[in-house]
């Protein structure tokens, strides 16, 4: 592309550096703050610094929070007895859209993937174990995503967990292959999680 | 969406007001910018705010510039003579692409859509007119896009330059009607300002 202006190539540069957004969707959103308010812009680009010099993460579940432990782990009617490990945030705001569920979640950051150079040590695994260890969890659900990565993920997880004699259950695979979690209606995702069914099971094809 | 953090979901409505960009972008946008470094969400962030406190509009043609005089204006090679009205910077680039065209450019800063507000005082029409009056103009071409808004725009314009008795072409209607400028590829758009022909000849059909 033949820029104009330094400055707009710059922007757009790193438009373009966001996944899925090629350059001229990049120039299109570009052009798009260009035509705001400053201050508008201002809001913008603050909005993001904020959420990223400022961002806490629950020291129990992991997931993204404005508070040391999330809301979802210090709710006292919530069933703490059930752990719901699932990739990241995303998953779980749209776990909780079904209200279908009302126990704990479990935040990985991530999937293992050995192409992409993630392994266990990268997620937040060591802490899951420790929270299993503790002896409050009776079961634990692996909603991960129907891919290589999430099923590699299970896997690991499954024989990492299974020493301490849980139920260990994935959701129900009303998931098409390939599908990623947090595309999923809310309708399907909230009934595979109702039948979610033993681990063990899901590997009888 | 039930979001777990003021600040991610500040971050999220702030790239939901971006056109063509839904909740689940905005969030998996967001969520990317989380993953990097924080100095890169900083240049990010500075990127923009640089490009939207420090953008220049060329004095003569309107396009986006770090100067004041942009360097086509300013480019001795080029043919002074014509002068290609187009709507944003956007089919500069796209026309630039093509080498096909070695004349000058006037930016109008947007079409006349009266269902947006957009009137022919909203976009640079006087300063336009004032260029062909200074009389060093030998053609105008009026490259806008093949929808409602793109004729409207000819037609006023039309009207307005007549008086001027010089050639007021229109790009070669390659372009399927209902198409925008800057989504048509290069070879395409090269052959319709080759092509071009005179507004009369157009409504003629
Ligand atoms: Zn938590
Ligand atoms: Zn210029």
């Amino acid at each position: 592309m033949n820029f104009s202006s330094r400055l707009l190539e710059d922007a757009v540069a790193e438009f373009s550096k966001l996944p899925g957004v090629g350059q001229k969707t990049a120039l299109r959103l570009v052009l798009h703050l260009l035509n705001q308010q400053s201050e508008d812009v201002e809001k913008f680009s603050q909005a993001i610094t904020r959420l990223r010099n400022e961002i806490k993460y629950c020291k129990v579940c992991h997931n993204i929070s404005d508070l040391h432990i999330c809301e979802i782990c210090s709710a006292v009617k919530r069933d703490k007895s059930i752990i719901c490990v699932v990739e990241d945030t995303r998953d779980v705001m749209a776990i909780e859209n079904t209200n279908q569920y009302t126990g704990m979640y479990h935040v990985l950051g991530g999937l293992i993937s050995p192409i992409d150079g993630v392994g266990p040590s990268d997620l937040n695994i060591e802490s899951l174990v420790d929270r299993v260890k503790s002896g409050e969890t009776g079961e634990i659900i692996l909603a991960l995503s129907a891919t290589m990565e999430g099923d590699t993920t299970i896997f690991y997880l499954y024989k990492k967990l299974k020493e301490f004699n849980l139920p260990i259950t994935t959701i129900a695979r009303g998931i098409a292959f390939g599908g990623e979690l947090e595309y999923v209606d809310e309708i399907t995702l909230g009934r595979s999680i109702a039948t979610r069914i033993p681990y063990e099971n899901s590997l009888v094809k």
